[in-house]
């Protein structure tokens, strides 16, 4: 049996308590932006409920192209007027050498992968640059509140920077 | 009181709850693909727990050079050897004209763009579509189990496809 397989399972018990339809956009008008590490719960970590906001979720939690599309959409078509941008502790993009490894992919591949998306040490300081990042966006219409933090992945506990 | 303060608060509740810490690399060897859509709380929908696996979300859940960023550093650096592709129900990116949005951002703000990703109809399709994206990356190494879903927002019960 697969991991997969014992996902489907768990969903049948979900869906005896899930809490039913919500409307398509946001209620909170909020979308968070953070990294796909497996121990970020993001619902649990801060207490969202069905319908509340989106989650955008990629490696390291970088606002690459595909982010900024995402958020365009979110604030342009579904009405998301906050954003919040967290970074964590011990991420798999720490000193990651994303040249190096579009080189490796190149060399196995014969293509070249269509990203430059560098790694990061401190999680704070990038915080600080993935807050810039939004503000300087001229595709994202609402800029004025947009919060930056660290999740810590021992602990849980979040803590605001910027 | 903004959305956020109120999450700051939540977070002080779920961190006496937390775990604690949990190896970096996910435990089910698993990434998970979804859409970014506010009604998708992945951990309950699949019954995953701290740890488990990849979280990648963004607008339509769509395989995006981003997503295949994420998903070429979960398996290559980080150990995940299975894949879902989950779509949904009423998704924000159905009848969604990106050529259109884009060209509307760019009389706005006076830049293109760097992104060309077209919305879809039907969930169904779309997973099927991804499906074939994945299993044609060469950059994703492990490619024999991966497998896509469709969430019914309205019920929160997940039905294979493909």
């Amino acid at each position: 049996m697969s991991a997969v397989d014992h996902l489907i399972h768990a969903n049948d018990s979900y869906v005896e308590s899930f809490p039913g339809p919500r409307p398509l956009r946001p209620k909170l008008r909020l979308a968070v932006i953070e990294c796909m590490d497996s121990r970020i719960d993001t619902f649990g970590a801060l207490g969202l409920t069905i319908g509340d906001a989106h989650i955008i979720r990629n490696a390291g939690g970088l606002i690459t192209p595909d982010v900024l599309r995402s958020l365009a959409i979110s604030q342009h078509k579904l009405g998301t007027r906050e954003v919040v941008i967290m970074h964590h502790t011990e991420c798999g993009m720490n000193d990651f050498d994303d040249g190096r490894f579009r080189q490796e992919l190149t060399d196995e591949s014969g293509d070249v992968p269509p990203w430059d998306v560098p790694g990061f040490d401190d999680p704070s300081a990038q915080v600080v640059r993935s807050l810039e990042a939004i503000r300087n966006c001229k595709w994202i219409p609402h800029r004025d509140e947009v919060r930056g933090f660290v999740f810590d992945v021992a602990t849980a506990k979040i803590t605001e920077v910027g």
